[in-house]
């Protein structure tokens, strides 16, 4: 199905909050093997509302509409839609007396609105206390669901998929992405072209942070071919370019090390400065973490890196807090005090603040103790503080990456 | 002047990529006392973005484009454009030769595309290497930016505003944005309308993770009056909601509690375990965080709580490492290892795996330490793995700003 999906809000329009929830409805409903025309944001104006509304209607078999559901009295796309499409509003018991039954005496009467839908609305679900209604209008299926990303996240998986899915069978793409990290676009892009992949195989080129995603799509036609097709296309591409990819689909830098490390039958712990335990958050993010990872310290002020990490006094005057030397003597702390097999650790400055001639912002230094000794690595990253940590953060998996595939290619 | 984004890419309508720039570029516009009519997002498929255009150009006053303008072959912005209003590509020998002069020789054919822009096409820097112009058709400005987040806010900041500025002096918008976290949208609601505002003043309510942020807008026609009634508004809510209100526009909880610490002359220092490292690379995000923050020991693994922390063996068979009296010691032992003149310890269940009868997944505790002596807190979350991570970090900020706030008042 060709479709549209339209957010709806004041907040999104004037750039107070970013629109999570159409990237989120695009992504589930391409992975369905649907297309989307287009995708528009409007505010809480309900005369945009249906215009925008009414001309989706006559060019898309699917229309996504987000945001402006709720009791506030700026949600206004129900009465938009009651006006387009000439559709009073009615009231939905079901809904009442759930509101009756699970809210306060005194915020219960501004909550009676959301118990007013366009007629012809069919609620998604009767037991959930999240709106989100269905109506069908010209032939032409219309979701209406909240703006709240979790609350959209939840409706769009237990409900629209699954009604799509019975609605519009045998639909699908093969689709598959391969993440590089400090990679150039340009030439991933040439190695492709002369790779003369079947021109049936679609591929996209996106930079993302400091990562490039490259994206291979077989649409399927004719469902044994395209497998075989996009079975054949990967196998070449994951040939060609081997660990320049460090991971595919989900995978992120953490998950991937998080994955070698317990193939390693590695524990890993960290000593983290200018990363102020991004680094750590990261790879505590992964469920399954606590297998392979300890822990670390944030030393970020030297105090820390005397008191917590053992650090000796005198090579910190020496050396400074951001040196190679700091740097190795961190990796090495860390090392012995926790016991794990793999330790790695940064220090550097971020900025804005703290930099100078010697020792400009961006500076970082990185060492890394394991099965192999200790190495030690100089970096000097540009960018504001934001992206400094970030690319430290990135930098570090990736050395750790790295590492751990070359011990087990020993 | 009346504005619609577009952005153009099949790694924004597949929702491979979520769209931050059309928000960018939403919220400096508005900032600016524009008014953002409509956002579009739209795979790179000539056909459709002239058809967009066209439709744009015939109902506002700016027009901005984001994406499509690489060198790679599926970046077909620059053609559609010179198809859709008959500007055939001119050759523009100021890019050539940057191109000819920065890049390797084998590249060096692949980014000759970038030169070709359709005729009439302004070139908003001539020293940039970033991709960016201006075309004006049918007087209306349509500004073409790349489509890489950080290249486009650099545009966007140097170019496209000052350019606005020049051309439409004397707008303007006076807004303010107040945070509230865990408060009830709808209680907030009710409590404004009691205040009965001026109906020049336009409120906005918008649930943003777990916060509720509280938008407050005056539009400035007639700039003396408006200036005083935003400002008359503002005091009045600043008022009536006190402390609840935990900052203002920019701010974060981490940096509130930056601020706070300052004010009180307080060092900080964190034990974390179930959050990772996630409160301290919040702490650290935020410029100048190294003049209150010392740093922390994420104690992942109990192994760490013992070595690292120091806390006792016993305690930990006792009570098990999810516990107040272990949220106690992390607290107590941290702030003797650091010197902080504050401590805050985590210590919890984040899931999915790691949960029982007694203690579910979800179950937190925290200690904190300071001069007013210990307190414990304890909580029970939910949601997924990422969720109980953002919350248990939020609330333990919260905590801090709270305590903090007491201090200053005795």
């Amino acid at each position: 199905m060709r479709a549209e999906i339209i957010a709806i809000g004041d907040e999104l329009t004037s750039g107070r909050i970013l629109n999570t929830t159409s990237n989120y409805a695009a992504h589930r409903l391409f992975q369905a093997g649907h297309e989307i025309h287009a995708m528009h944001t409007i505010g809480d104006t309900p005369e945009l509302i249906g215009e925008i509304l009414v001309r989706a209607i006559g060019r898309v078999d699917l229309i996504l509409v987000t945001g402006g559901l709720g009791a506030t009295d700026d949600d206004l796309t129900n009465e938009a839609v009651s006006q387009a499409l000439n559709r009073p509003a009615s009231l939905y018991p079901t809904i009442l007396s759930q509101i009756r039954e699970h809210s306060e005496h005194d915020t219960c009467e501004s909550l009676e609105k959301l118990a007013w839908l366009p007629r012809g609305a069919e609620l998604l679900s009767h037991d959930s206390r999240m709106a989100g209604h269905l109506l069908i209008h010209d032939q032409v299926p219309i979701f209406f669901l909240p703006g709240v990303p979790s609350q959209m996240h939840y409706m769009m998986d237990k409900h629209v998929l699954p009604w799509l899915a019975a609605h519009s069978p045998g639909l699908h793409s093969f689709q598959c992405l391969y993440k590089f990290f400090k990679a150039s676009e340009i030439a991933i892009n040439e190695d492709i072209l002369k790779m003369q992949l079947d021109p049936e195989v679609e591929i996209g080129y996106y930079p993302v942070n400091n990562d490039i995603h490259l994206s291979l799509t077989v649409r399927d036609h004719d469902h044994q071919h395209s497998k075989k097709l996009f079975d054949h296309s990967c196998a070449r591409i994951k040939r060609h370019f081997g660990q320049k990819i460090y991971g595919q689909d989900q995978d992120t830098l953490a998950s991937v090390v998080g994955q070698l490390l317990a193939q390693n039958n590695l524990t890993l712990a960290l000593a983290e400065s200018c990363t102020g335990g991004l680094i750590s958050s990261k790879i505590t993010a992964v469920p399954g973490s606590s297998d392979y990872f300890l822990g670390g310290v944030t030393s970020y002020a030297d105090s820390m890196k005397l008191g917590c990490l053992g650090v000796d006094n005198e090579l910190l005057s020496k050396y400074g807090a951001v040196s190679s030397q700091i740097a190795g003597a961190m990796a090495e702390n860390i090392k012995q005090m926790s016991g794990a097999g793999l330790t790695l650790s940064v220090t550097g400055i971020a900025g804005p603040g703290g930099g100078s001639a010697e020792k400009p912002v961006g500076t970082v230094h990185m060492g890394m103790s394991g099965p192999a000794g200790l190495s030690l690595h100089h970096f000097l990253f540009s960018g504001d503080r934001q992206n400094i940590q970030a690319i430290t953060s990135q930098t570090a998996l990736d050395l750790l990456r790295c590492h751990l595939l070359e011990l087990m290619a020993e």
